[in-house]
This record gives structure tokens, C-alpha cells and sequence, in this order.
């Protein structure tokens, strides 16, 4: 399924018993929160790396936003802070809409991996730290949408062909039955960039982990059946062009000298459809690799000094050309 | 030059003396007119290939014209026939407009050479003909415009450069005042495809053979010289925006699988814009036969069978993407 399903993601919110939830802290609260946290976790055998938002630069936390490790929300609280695991797997956010939100991560369909991860620190913290909990309704949550379980299992989903034969309202209206929402991930309004969508629950409460995650699995999979299906017909109807779609935007991205962000998305996602259909000299893993070091913060972060948006262009550039033909 | 020439051209036009012109022949005139030429031929070391205009197919008539080979008008006479030097070097058409049009043509700038083949030619035929000749006059032809020495010299320059700062016009006005014309060569009206233009005078009476030639020189010179300037200005200015239009080019025609003649031709100039500053891996020479080879009618030649427009459109991708990459 990783033709389709470029990542999994598990995300839970847990808040402690003995503090108010982080819109009603004071100050002092706050780094309460934080400190907890930061000691409760110091016997874990993976080494985390501590961002205060407060002091980190501008460029760090919107690169840290582009590759979903935390929220755009996270960078307007004062006493935020993440702790992001060394290879990128775990993010905790703390004093975000509730005192922890634990992030994990898996490339490809593994929902069970991004779980297991999430749970693990969890139950660390939970060993340590007493989470506010009803026996009725679940996990106590700042916003009640997010009782119960406090999980969201979600997956990024690659749908050119979908979203080229218009697809995706109905898609979404047989999603929003099972209690998920599929919408784009990049990009504002309706525009999906690079036609990447997430399949998450909305329902946390009434539904155990094992449902959730079940549930958006069944719909990857489904849409991963239907994705195929207009893949096949497309390149039996017309094989050349469909090749053709494929083989400029790969000429382009592995020649260009200057390429925005929004020109990046559109070939970035031809690239993953041939690399996808063994069309392309290029895997899905090169690719999902080079979606998130694509993005501009990404750019820049990687120089290691602020960069115009002409020279962002130019990095971005260098980088796919690197990456896709080894050459300068 | 030749970053800017892409070939030069010498035309005469001579009738013979005991035949009305092409335009108040009988068929039985304009068959002699062939068949005197053919003998006059027959001891010249070259071999040249005849074709008749009426029996002729029109995809191989097509790729004459598209060649440059012969005109448009040719295909019109019914007792029109060309004799083609089989390096594709000479070509002479045969009542066309006059009984005789002899075409010399050269690689780069050599109007020289162009001249050399196309008296040795002419002499050929006049050491056992006569051609209709007026002591005050000079060569006598149908046209009153081509009489004195008969002669057109024309060079094929690429101006990619002063078509898009606007200095055509501006270059068009010089040329007028010397005698001569710039005109685009491919594409109809004002678009120059390729950005490709032909120099060449428009006067043949009361100047020499050298004259006219060193003419169309000058003003090549000239064009050279003020496309140099605007290339390097515009490499200074923003070279990495220069080598990223040059690049995108030559990344979609080597990987394109289909293509129409109008997006080829404007893919091409940059090609050749980026071979002729050194900056592509591609030499100018190969641009040149590109030029040629990707025409459509010369790739429907090659297949050596009808193609519809799709078919042709992958044919041109092919020939380009094993030109260019070597690949398949």
C-alpha cells in the first residue's frame, strides 16, 4: 500500500490531573509542566531534543511545522515547548491546546509501529505522572472533541488520480459515515498541493485505540483499491501521455535551477505517482524523503542562515537535482 | 559565428535562352527543360537523387520543403522536378519559377562554400547550355526582382535574445536601408519559431556575386554582435535564472514522450541557446540536426509510413530523448 500511503500517524492528548488545562495556567504552572514532563522522561533510552518556544528561532519552529512535528498552535503559547526524538519518529508538544499531545510517526501504512511508539512513551509518563481520567468518559481532554481515547490515528494519502477525476466529494462523503475526515494536508482552501490528503478519525470517544485505527486503515485500503483502478485505466487508456506526465515533471525537477514551492508540489507529485508505478528511476522512499526537505523552511533550515525567497527557490532547486541524478 | 549562424544559403536563378519561362510552357517544353538538365548533369562527379513532382508522395514532398530543399511553390508545377546532391548539399529545382533555381547550402557561416558549390553547378551547365543573358542586364528572369546576377545569399541566424528584448524591428529598419530582409523562417505571420530568421538581400541587379554576399555578412556580423551583447548582460543579470530556462528545456526534451512541433521549436531555442553559451552538455552541431530531424515531416520520412499527429508528436519525443540521453 506505500504506493498510496506515503505515513502513519498516531497522535494522543493527555493532560495531568493536578493542573488546570493550559489556556487557564499561570506562568508558573506552565514550566511546572514542562519540567514534570522533562524529568519523567529522563530514564527512557532514546535521546529527545528540548524546544522551548519562546527562545527557539523563527526559521527551527517553522521548519518543525512544515514536517508536522508540531502545530502552528504550539508556536503562539508562551509556556510551549516539544521535545522531538532524535530521529524525528516521536514529537510531545507540551502546553499546547492540552499539556501533552505525543506525536509518532511511520513512513508507509503502520499504523501498529506509530502506535506502539506513542504508547510506549505514554506509559513512561504514565508510571511517573498521574493523566486526568474518568472512568466513564476516558482521557479528560481541554476540548471535548478529543475525549475518551484522546487518540488520532491518521495516514497521508497520495491520490493524483482521484483528485484528477474529481473523486474525492465522494470520497469524503462515505468517509464522514465511518466518523473520519480525509482533507488536504498542504496548501489552503480546497487545493490539495501535490495531491497529498490525511484520513483521520474525528470520533475519539465511544471507540476503542483498536477500532480507531482499524477504521482508518479500512479506508486506506479502500482508497488505495480505488487510487489503483484509475492508475491502470489511465495508463491503459493512454500509456504514452500518462508516461509522458511522469517523465517532464521528473526532466524538469532533476534540471531546473530555480523552482518554487507551489511548481515543486505540482511535479513532486508526478514524481511519486512513477516512482509508484516502477515508471521512474526513483523509490517512493527518495521521494517522501524529498517532500519534506523540499519545503521552504526546510530549505533554509538545511543552509543555516535566512535566505530570500529567489535563493530558497535556488537551494530547493540544487537539492532535487542532487537527489534525483547524483550529479552538481 | 556560428553561436548565432545556423547555416548560410546561395541561390541562382537561370533560364535557358530557347524556352519560354515555366509560367507559358507547354508540357512538352517543360519536359525538355528536365531532360536537357539531366544530360548536362549526367558527367558531374556528385550524385544527385531526381524527383519528379508528379509521381512523388506527399510525405517526402513534405520533407523537402520542411528541409529547405525546395519551395513550397515547386509542389504546385506539374512539370516542376528537383535534383537533390545526395549529401544533401545542392538541390535544383526545376521550373519552378525560373527553368532553374540552383541551391547551395553550408553549415555555419560559409557563404563562401554555399557560392563555390552552387557555380560549380551553374558552370556545369552552362559550359553545355545557354542561359538567357542580357549584356546590360545580367541574368534574365521570370520575376524582374531576381534579374541581374540572379543571386540570393541568405544566412539562418538564431536571435533568441533580440526577439525578447524587441530589437527586430528595430534591426529589420538597418537591414532595409542595405538591401536586405529579416524574416522568421519557421511559423506563419510575425512568430518566429525557433526564434530562426533568414538574412538575405532583396536586390540582385547592379551589384556583384561578392557584393551581395559580403552584404549579408556584414549584417550578420552585426546581429552576432548585438545577440552576444544581450546574452551576456542577461548571464550577468541573473545567470542562474538564464541557466534554469536553458536547463528546463533540455530537461523536457530529454524526457518528454510526447511532443508537437510548436512546444519542440520553442524548447529547441533554448537548447541551442544554452549549447551555443557552452552551458548545456549538447553541441550546436546536434542542435542543428535536431532542427531538421524533429520537423514533422521528417519524422513521418523516417518511420517510412503514414503517422497520425499523436504518433508523430512520440516519434519526435524518441528520436530527441536518444538524441540527447543516448537512452531509449
Amino acid at each position: 500500500m506505500n504506493d498510496i500511503v506515503v505515513s502513519s500517524r498516531v497522535r494522543l492528548a493527555r493532560n495531568y490531573d493536578d493542573l488546570p488545562f493550559p489556556h487557564k495556567m499561570t506562568p508558573e504552572q506552565g514550566d511546572a509542566c514542562v519540567v514534570r514532563t522533562l524529568e519523567a522522561l529522563r530514564d527512557v533510552p532514546e535521546s529527545y531534543r528540548f524546544i522551548p518556544m519562546k527562545n527557539e528561532g523563527d526559521m527551527e519552529k517553522k521548519a518543525l511545522v512544515e514536517g508536522h512535528l508540531i502545530s502552528p498552535d504550539l508556536l503562539l503559547r508562551k509556556e510551549g515547548a516539544a521535545l522531538i526524538r532524535s530521529d524525528g519518529a516521536v514529537s510531545i508538544m507540551i502546553n499546547e491546546e492540552d499539556h501533552l499531545r505525543i506525536q509518532a510517526f511511520a513512513p508507509g501504512e503502520n499504523l501498529q509501529a506509530a502506535a506502539e511508539n506513542a504508547f510506549r512513551v505514554e506509559e513512561a509518563l504514565a508510571g511517573r505522572l498521574n493523566f486526568a481520567f474518568d472512568g466513564q468518559l476516558g482521557y479528560l481532554t481541554a476540548c471535548p472533541t478529543n475525549i475518551g481515547t484522546g487518540m488520532r490515528a491518521s495516514m497521508m494519502v497520495h491520490l493524483p488520480m482521484l483528485t484528477l477525476f474529481k473523486q474525492m466529494g465522494k470520497v469524503n462523503q462515505v468517509a464522514a459515515k465511518l466518523g473520519l475526515t480525509i482533507r488536504g494536508i498542504y496548501g489552503e482552501g480546497s487545493e490539495a498541493r501535490g495531491n497529498l490528503y490525511q484520513i483521520s478519525n474525528q470520533v475519539t470517544l465511544g471507540r476503542t485505540e483498536r477500532e480507531i485505527s482499524e477504521a482508518v486503515s479500512a479506508v486506506a485500503r479502500q482508497l488505495t483499491e480505488m487510487e489503483r483502478t484509475f492508475r491502470e485505466r489511465t495508463l491503459e487508456k493512454d500509456s504514452v501521455g500518462f508516461l509522458d506526465q511522469m517523465f517532464r515533471s521528473y526532466g524538469l525537477l532533476s534540471n531546473a535551477r530555480r523552482m518554487q514551492e507551489k511548481e515543486f508540489m505540482a511535479h513532486w507529485s508526478n514524481l511519486r505517482l512513477g516512482a509508484a508505478m516502477g515508471k521512474l528511476p526513483v523509490t517512493t522512499a527518495l521521494c517522501d524523503e524529498l517532500l519534506t526537505k523540499g519545503q521552504s523552511a526546510q530549505v533554509q533550515q538545511a543552509a543555516g542562515k535566512p535566505l530570500t525567497n529567489r535563493e530558497i527557490d535556488e537551494k530547493r532547486s540544487d537539492l532535487l537535482r542532487r537527489a534525483l541524478t547524483g550529479g552538481e
